[in-house]
Formats: C-alpha cells, sequence, structure tokens
C-alpha cells in the first residue's frame, strides 16, 4: 500500500509539474498552443478508503445535507431549530396570525365535507366498517399537523391504500365469515405500514420510493381504477352475492353471473347521482374556480340520497343502507395488534404494500403542491411524519392514512395557508362522530359506489400513458406491464413486474451501451459522432470511439467485442477507400462514468488486442473514479503517462506530431 | 406524428443552416472564433420507430454481426461458409495434418490420464455412481469436437456443476434411498441444462451469463471449494454416516460428531496421496514446463493406492474401496428422462442452475485460451455446442459436462492444436470402459476424495479477492456474499444474493450519481472538475455543472435536489466572497447517456425552479438519444434554440458576451 499510494503522488506531482511549466503560454492562440502544450491527466486529490466511504455515504443519505442550517450558530439557536427540525408546527405556529385561521377555516370545512363521504366508501373500498373511515379522518391529521412539512397536504384515507389492504388481507381471512380477525389484521397491517414508512425516513432510505416510477404509477393506478369501478357494479347495481377476488375474470364473472340480483331502483339512483358527481367534476376540471362544487357535492350527494330514502321508505325499501353506526371518538385498539400467530405474515406484507404506495402518493402530493408555492417538503422527514400518524392511528382504530390528492387540491384551492385546515377537518369531523352518526343510518350504498368510482376515475390518467408511449416507448411497456398486472394477476405482482421491468430497462442500458465514432469538426476542438453531425470528419490513422456507459460486469463482454468490430469495420472501410493506415485507436472515456474490475480486465485485454493488431490504444478524459481504479489496478502502469491525454484534440495533436519525425 | 415529424426537420435545418453558413470561417484561430460561430445542437438523423427498433434489437442479439462474412459471396461459398458456422469441423478438418494429429496424439492421452480418476470423483461429487463420471467422459467430447469452436477445450464433467447438482438433487431425493429415482432425475437435470444452454445460444441470450460477474464467482467457486472440501472428510476420514446437507454448519457437525467412526489406515493413506497430489501441483504450478506431473499424478495415485490394498488387504481391510464397475459402453439413458410427476421442478431448476455455471465456465476457459492463442470464440455458438453436447449427453448415460479447466490447462500446456486431442481422449475413455473396469474394484474411495481435494483447492483464488478490495470494495462485497451465501445457505441463493449485489451496484450508481462542478483551465476551451485539477478556475456568474449519470426514475428527485443544492451553495460561497452575482447555470450534458420521462419532468421542474431564482438554465452537449426525447416531449420549445450548446466553452462565450451591452 505505501509504495502504491507513492505512486499516486508521484504520479500527479509529474502531471502537475507537467503542467505549470507551460502555463505561462497561455496566451497563445488555441490551435498552436495545442500541439506544444499537451495538459496531463490528474489524479483525483488522494483520500482514504475511510474519507471515500463517508463522502459516499453522506450523498446515499444525506444528499440535502439536512444540518447545513445548524452550521455556525450558537447553542440556543441550535437547539431551536432542531426543535423545528423535529417538529415543524414550531416552524409556523410563532407566526401563526387570524388571517390566516381564517382561510384555513374556510378550507377545513370545505375538506371536511368532502372527508365524511370519501371516510365511509374507502374504508367500504377496504372492506371495513364504514366507521373506521371516519375515525382516520380524525386522529392522523391531527398527528400529521404537528410532525408534517407540507402545508396544504389534506390528511386521510385514500383510494389506492384502501383498496390495496382490501384486496391483499381479503385474499388471506374473509371479512364477513371472521370480520373481527379481519379488523385486527387490518389494524396491524396499518401498524407495520407505519413502522416501515418512520423507518424508511429515518434511515434515509426514501429513495427506495423513487424506484416506484411515474410509467409504473401511472398503469398501476389506472388497473387500480378499473378494478375498484368493476367492483363497485355490487353497490351500483345491488348485488349480493359478489366475489372478494380483485382480478378482473372474476369480477366481471360475479357481475354477469348475478343478473337476477340486480335491483332497478339502486341501479336508477346510482346511475343519476354518479351522472351528477361525474358532472360536477368535470365542470371544476375545466374551471378550477369552481372547485366547491366537486368539493360540496359528495356530501351533498349523501344527504340528497338519505333523505330520498327516508321520504320514500317504502318504495325504495331494496335498496341497501349503512345501517348503524356507534357513536362517539375512535375507541382505543392497540389491543387488536395482532403480533403472532399464522397470519401475521399476511399482515406484515399488506403493510409493507400499503406503506409504500400511500408513501409514494403522499410525497408526490406534498412536493407537487410544495412546488407550486415555492417551498420545500423533504422527503425522509415526511415519511416519518406519515409514519407515525400511521403507528398512533392504528392504536386508535385507524386504516393507512396518507396525503390524498383529491383532498389536497380541494384544500389548496380552498385557500389554505398552512396544516390547521387539517386541525379544523378533524374538529368537523368529532362533531359528526359524536353527534351526527345516526344521520347516516339510511344512507344508501349506492351512493358511496358512486362516489368511489368517481374518485377513481381520476386515476385513469390515459394523456399520461400517450405521452409516454410517444416519448420513451420502454416507460410505456412498464406502464402495460403494470397496469395488465394489475388487472389480471394482482396488485403486488403487477407492481413488482413494473418494478422489474423498469430496471431492466436500466440494466439493458448498462448491458449494451451505445457506441460512437467521433468526427472532428474542421477548424474547432469539437469532437462529436458523425452520423449525427455530418459536418464532423473521421481523422486519418484515428479511430476514435466514444462509450455511453460505464465499463461493467454486464457489459464487459459486449464492449470488447462491439470494439473490435469498430476496428474491424473501419479497416475494411480504408481497404475500400484507399484510405490511410489505421494507427490508432482513441477511447473518448468522458461517458464512461463508473468502471469495475471486469471493466479493468477489458481494457486490459482490448490494449492487448490491438497491440497484436499493430495499434496504440490511448484513452481521452477518464473520469476520476475511473482514473483512480486504473491506477489501483497497476493497469495504468502498461498505458504509461503517454496512454492518458485529457482531451481528444490533444491526443489526436500529440500522437499525430509524434509520426512526424 | 406528422406535425412533430415536421418540426424535428424544421429544428435540424435551421441548425445546420446556421452551421453552413459559418464553415467557410474555419481558419480564424479557434479563442477568437469562438465568440462568433456558435455551433448548434443536432439531431439525431431522422428514423422510424420501426428503424429504431431493429438497431436496438440487433445490438442487443447480434452485436458481433454474425452474418459479415457472407456478405458479397457467391452462392456456393455462402453454403460453405454457412456449414463452416454451424459445424465448425469443416473449418479445421480438410487443412488436418499429420503433425498435427500427433500433437493432438499426446495431448489426448495425457488429458486421459486426469480424465478417468476425475471422472469417477467428480461423479461421486454429484452423489451418482463412478461409472457415470467416465460415461460423461465419452460421449460429450465427440460431440463438442464437431459443434466446438475452442481449440484447446478439455471437456468432461467439472467440479462446480457436479457438487450443485449433487447438493440440489439431495435435497429433494436421497441418493442412498432411491438411487434410481435420483438417477433418473440426474439425466432430466442434464437433458434440462442441455436446453437451457442451447436456447440462450439459439435466442442469442449469451449475455445473461455476463450478470455472473468475476466478482461473484471469486466468491462462489471459494465458497463451493470450501464446501467440498470438507466434505471429502468423509472419504478422507472413512465415516460411513455422514450428512447430506452442503451447509457448513451440518457438515461440521457430521464431522465431529462422528469421531469414533475415523480410521486411521484410512487416514494416513489419504493424508499420503494428498500431499502427494498437492506437491505435485505446485511443483506445475511454478514451473509450466512440468505440467505433466500434475497431469499424471492423479491416474499414478490411483494405480499405486489400488496396488496398496490388493498387496496388504489384510491389514487395510478397513478402507472402503470403489468395488464393481459395470463393463462396456455407454447404455441409452433417453427413457430414464422424467418429465411429469412432482420432482420435475426440481431437475428443472437444477438443470438452470447447472447449466448456468457449467456455460459460465465453459465459455470463460475457451476465451481465456483463445486470447493466449489470438483466435475468436463465438459465445453463442459456444453455448450451442455445449448444450447440444449435454442433450446427447443426458440421452447416453452422462451428466452435466462442459469445458473444464483443469483439463484444458493440462490440454494446452501438452500441446494440443485442435479439438481431436478430445477425440483421442475418448478413445482412451472407450478402451477403459471396455477392458480395464475391473481394475477400479480395490481402487479405494480415500484416493477420490484426494484428488477432489486438490481440484477444488485450485479454485480458492484468495489472490483475485485481495485484487477485488484493493479495486473495487463493492466488487468485493459481492464477492464475500456469494462466499458466504454458498457457505452458509445454499448454492443457489449464495449466488442469487451475488447477482442481486452486483446489480445493486449498478442501480447505485444510476441511484446516486456524482455531480460535478467545472472549472475552466485558463487559456484552453477545456472545463473540467475543479476539485481534481487545481489549475481549473470557476467562471464568475456561471455555475457549471457535470452530472455523471443518465437522467432515470430512480434519480430525477436526487438530481432535482442535488442540482439545487449546489447552487445554493454556490450563491452562499458568492455571498462569501463577494464574489459576481450568479446569472446562468449551465448543465453539461455529455455523460447524461439517457434519459426518461421521469429525467425529462426532471429537467422542467429544474428549469422552473431555476427561473424562479432568475437563473437561465442551459444544456451543453446532450447526446443523440437524449436530444431526441427531449424534442418529442416538447421541452425543447421551453429552452428554445438559446438554451442548447454544442460545448460548454460556446455558451460561455456566447451568453457572457450576449450581457456586455
Amino acid at each position: 500500500m505505501v509504495m502504491s499510494s507513492n505512486r499516486v503522488e508521484h504520479f500527479s506531482d509529474h502531471a502537475c509539474h507537467h503542467h505549470h511549466h507551460h502555463e505561462t503560454a497561455v496566451t497563445i492562440p488555441y490551435e498552436k498552443a495545442a500541439e506544444e502544450v499537451v495538459h496531463r491527466v490528474c489524479m483525483p486529490p488522494e483520500k482514504t478508503t475511510l474519507q471515500k466511504l463517508r463522502h459516499r455515504l453522506s450523498e446515499i443519505f444525506f444528499p440535502d445535507d439536512p444540518l447545513h442550517k445548524f452550521k455556525n450558530q450558537t447553542w440556543i439557536n441550535k437547539c431551536v431549530l432542531g426543535l423545528q427540525f423535529f417538529f415543524p408546527i414550531f416552524q409556523w405556529a410563532p407566526n401563526y396570525s387570524l388571517k390566516l385561521l381564517r382561510s384555513d377555516f374556510v378550507s377545513g370545512l370545505t375538506i371536511a365535507s368532502l372527508a365524511i363521504p370519501q371516510g365511509i366508501s374507502y374504508a367500504k373500498l377496504a372492506n371495513l366498517p364504514p366507521i373506521i373511515g371516519l375515525y382516520s379522518s380524525f386522529v392522523p391529521p391531527l398527528v400529521y399537523s404537528v410532525l408534517g412539512s407540507s402545508r396544504h397536504l389534506g390528511v386521510g384515507p385514500v383510494s389506492i391504500a384502501s383498496l390495496v389492504m382490501g384486496t391483499m388481507l381479503s385474499e388471506a381471512v374473509s371479512f364477513t365469515t371472521e370480520p373481527n380477525l379481519y379488523l385486527q389484521l387490518a389494524f396491524t397491517a396499518t401498524f407495520f405500514a407505519g413502522v416501515f414508512q418512520a423507518s424508511l425516513g429515518l434511515l434515509r432510505l426514501g429513495f427506495i420510493i423513487d424506484f416506484l416510477s411515474k410509467a409504473t404509477l401511472v398503469g398501476f393506478m389506472a388497473g387500480a381504477a378499473v378494478i375498484v369501478s368493476l367492483q363497485q357494479l355490487k353497490g351500483l347495481l345491488g348485488i349480493v352475492h359478489f366475489t372478494t377476488k380483485m382480478q378482473i375474470v372474476p369480477v366481471l364473472t360475479s357481475v354477469f353471473n348475478n343478473t337476477d340480483e340486480w335491483s332497478w331502483q339502486t341501479i336508477v339512483m346510482g346511475v343519476c347521482f354518479l351522472g351528477l358527481l361525474l358532472i360536477t367534476r368535470h365542470m371544476s376540471m375545466r374551471n378550477p374556480k369552481l372547485f366547491w362544487i366537486s368539493a360540496a357535492c359528495p356530501l351533498a350527494s349523501v344527504v340528497l340520497s338519505t333523505l330520498l330514502v327516508v321520504l320514500f321508505k317504502s318504495k325504495l325499501g331494496g335498496i341497501k343502507t349503512i345501517g348503524h353506526l356507534p357513536k362517539g371518538l375512535n375507541p382505543p385498539s392497540s389491543n387488536m395488534l395482532y403480533f403472532s400467530g399464522p397470519f401475521l405474515a399476511v399482515a406484515i406484507k399488506t403493510g409493507i404494500v400499503t406503506g409504500i404506495l400511500s408513501l409514494t402518493e403522499g410525497i408526490a402530493v406534498g412536493r407537487t403542491f410544495a412546488a407550486l408555492q415555492n417551498y420545500q417538503v423533504d422527503g425522509n422527514k415526511e415519511m416519518m411524519a406519515i409514519g407515525f400518524m400511521n403507528m398512533a392511528g392504528s392504536c386508535s382504530s385507524c386504516y393507512v392514512t396518507t396525503g390524498s390528492f383529491s383532498r389536497s387540491a380541494v384544500n389548496y384551492n380552498a385557500g389554505a395557508k398552512t396544516v390547521v385546515s387539517n386541525v379544523i377537518m378533524a374538529a368537523a369531523v368529532l362533531i359528526t362522530l359524536l353527534f351526527l352518526m345516526p344521520l347516516f343510518y339510511y344512507t344508501p350504498n349506492v351512493i358511496l359506489a358512486a362516489i368511489i368510482i368517481t374518485a377513481v376515475i381520476g386515476l385513469i390518467d390515459y394523456q399520461a400513458a400517450i405521452q409516454l408511449w410517444k416519448v420513451d416507448k420502454l416507460d410505456f411497456v412498464a406502464c402495460l406491464c403494470s397496469f395488465l398486472g394489475v388487472l389480471f394477476i394482482s396488485v403486488p405482482i403487477g407492481l413488482a413486474i413494473a418494478v422489474g421491468v423498469s430496471v431492466f430497462k436500466i440494466l439493458l442500458h448498462v448491458t449494451r451501451p451505445n457506441t460512437l465514432v467521433l468526427g472532428n469538426i474542421p477548424g474547432t476542438q469539437i469532437y462529436q459522432n458523425i452520423t449525427r453531425y455530418r459536418e464532423a470528419i473521421r481523422v486519418p490513422s484515428f479511430l476514435i470511439l466514444a462509450v455511453e456507459a460505464p465499463f461493467y460486469f454486464a457489459n464487459a463482454t459486449y464492449l470488447q467485442e462491439r470494439i473490435l468490430r469498430w476496428v474491424r469495420e473501419e479497416e475494411e472501410r480504408i481497404q475500400e477507400t484507399n484510405g490511410s493506415d489505421l494507427k490508432c485507436v482513441i477511447l473518448d472515456m468522458t461517458a464512461v462514468t463508473a468502471i469495475d474490475t471486469s471493466g479493468i480486465d477489458t481494457v486490459r485485454e482490448l490494449r492487448k488486442a490491438l497491440e497484436k493488431q499493430s495499434l496504440k490504444l490511448v484513452l481521452a478524459n477518464p473520469v476520476s473514479s475511473v482514473m483512480e481504479k486504473l491506477h489501483r489496478s497497476t493497469i495504468l502502469e502498461d498505458f504509461g503517462l503517454e496512454g492518458l491525454y485529457l482531451t481528444v484534440g490533444e491526443a489526436v495533436a500529440d500522437i499525430s506530431s509524434s509520426w512526424k519525425p
């Protein structure tokens, strides 16, 4: 090791010396200078393994440099900043004013009017008692208002997580025959979702959710929306015997095998209200100022349909209603958590999948509205906030909650200024829970189905899919895979396939990288792809190749063969055109951003193979990490200082000048 | 689509026009010219989706352009070349001479003397009857000599594949209680290995074996060698009751729980012959001319030990011997293939794992010796040869075979010139099978254990592991994972973990790419990393950033945040040093070799975020594929032609000149 590090110093000393010597010559016009000054490739500044590891880990886990605010602060300031760091409430609470409260009050009431019917509907989507949906709109928003850093996030249950939880749990346990076990598993899954989310945040592993690319999510959400909409046909058609499976085939079978159970009163009422909801949604989308119409419509529909059922009880008897809901606050549920037994694995799996999905939605929504108002949302902190919110929720009869897109959009449009609007919403839900529950007795189930369909149809973003097709075919394939996977197989497998396709795309790019022949643009030092820039011309006796990927084990064989094929083809071309003999191959390493041991072997083999054909191989502009590894593998000693150049132009000038005498 | 492609033309027309206009000015010295001539970024030449797909597929599946020899040939020549392509025997057979035969004869006999004891030993390693090992050294070499393209490959069973087959099959079926079923499964696994190998070659999916990186294989082979050596303690100590498991814990438990079964005669004989074998191996390694010592030693040991047992039968009665071996040629075994029933999945899985492993060894060995003699081995063709060899083998009582490293090394050193040496070896094995089988009756098992240990100890390449540690820590981690995975869990899981770590490394590089600040080297148009090149200086009012990875979904969030952090830090630095205000951020896209839809969103968001801080964002040198996608996503319209430059130097010159008035 000592010898090795000596050599580094010697190497970079030599390089620097060489350079400084010529630095006085900078005023010489460039083209002339190029033949005299050859800039040597420097080694990167030396670092110990520990320093490199530290740098690497800080880039992986702390890319946002979360402590930069704490630098050069007094001790007290540091404490205050630390408190604000962990509890963002301390950031905004001191400056909170009556004017802000007025805005938050209005928006809080607006989202409450959306939250109550949504809560009941989404709980049904997760096969849970409707009251759980209301409980879930009470405790989690309060927890989030203390810990969360987004100002516009509307917290509550969301359709995707509800749906996934419903699917995954009901595949293991029947919610009709074992409702209590099912409820236990739901709380347990919520608890594990929270633990998972909070630990992602604590361990700063938030980048894991980045692997759900936009393409994957577009397909996944569309697939889920289709399935959920079809499932709601149960409520919309008044079918009693319905499958609990979530694939498209059994759902459609259930719909059409039970035509004798269809109830015309239910269908008429459902279609009317669905039409109303869709029209108001459409109006709000065309004119964002009318957001309140679509925000108020669900509650209005609930009230209206309930009134209809109460008034025409005799005629509408066939319509199923919610029935009795218990009054009162969230009961504690920590005693219902389930930490052993045969279904623990299901609960953990469900928790992780719903945890990832709700995290993705929550953080994407938070970032979207933060960008609109130009403030920052810290992903890892949000994960902790959402995680603790779910852990608290699982002990107070709530199921998985996160930042909901529909709620946040309404919240933002209603003029929310801070997270206090969530507190107002929670207060409104509290009043409902304490006093208004009996009013829901006659609310028909069909109206909940209509609300759910309206909500999930917005998740089908066909325009995004078209854009994917236009821009990137493989992204479209990933999107399609997750769509079809969710429709025909299952939610987690559909997601896994889509993530697999996305990762495969990255690997394919590495496994089969582009290699380009570069030519000189006359009169400049610019070397560019000759098929793209027609003015770029080949330099006689040189073959200049650029590789557009790291040299890795996955492409080592390919690159070696492909580069030798370029050389062979170039020689054939020279023979045909009677050009001057090929003497030197320059490898432009600018885009070779990393190298591993197999890659180093490739370079070594390549050099040997070309030497046997009496061709010289030189490297241009290796980046720091590549340079370092080339050096440590002692391959640099084979190349020598003459085998490395800072730019292709200097390599061409220096090598061709060495041939002249 | 029509409108869109119109725009491309317009775009590149404009660009080219712009450039051609200035091409007359090429004689102006560069530095002056740079301020006047701005080279525009061109769109890549237009291609239809189909053309692009074709190009992409041909790069993925036919990177070696296998048909290039067939170009411009007459019809008859094409037929001859085609025949030579599929049966390499037609390439060398016409020029075969007596002189070549003499070399091949000597080397063929040499490898036969190694092949016979190795065949018997490795069959025992796979828990198969010893005779299967001899059968496997007869048919497969003959098949390979017709189809194979390597001249030095010594074909036969190998330790890794034998070991893996033994492990995986004996976890499902006991070879002691159900020897017949076990044998059936072994042939079936061999058949599937052959099918898998041949179809990899036919479908040109050979790059799959590239995912077993060198680092993975070093760790895997060392782990397997340790396990196998420990397993041989059964034979070396004379233990009767031994575990069939392959993890280190049960193996060691078996060794030390059965100390009462240890037999001193066996131990003494084993240690003596093991010492002899190791010493001769060491001598051959130090002086390659003495290769014949280590090549002949196994057979000599077998003969010597058999003689010892025969002569001192009364005293050495405790030593276990091979016993009766049937005389005669390979019996057909196609009727023993097993295509249904409960163990089919095990057979297929074993076939695929042993198929991949033997392919990796065979191709790596073939390439190694081809490189030494400067000829080419075509990976996909080799896969087909090895695959057909195993399919034929499975129908003639052979188990998995491939090119063996030890055999090939001996073959090469003994002066083999063509694949005829394999035919000679097969002939020698034939004679053994027909006439010499009774001679092995008294061969002690302990000698086979010694031969196996000597063979597998060579697989422990600790120097390669040290080199991995020195050059690339993450490669070393992959190596360690496969080593420990094989030792403590199981062969396929150990391999899977190691491949996972290697893939994770690629993903990590993409997820957390390097971003660099570039500075100008005074007097040149070179822009380089300012921390690495101390002479590079920042350009006032500019922040020049280079990103060293594609813009993908996996790093979209990171890159956006990291670049904004660079801007923030640059502004803080300027405040501290009272420098001139930051006005423009240049993103050097040279190493951004690809972009997906999430990446495009990042660029868009970044531009918006910087615009809010009244900073201009321009891109320098986007590569073809990136340029195309930027264009198709219509983000280019936001940037306009002024937002793209061919080099950082031109961007700086052009933008700063626009500020002067």
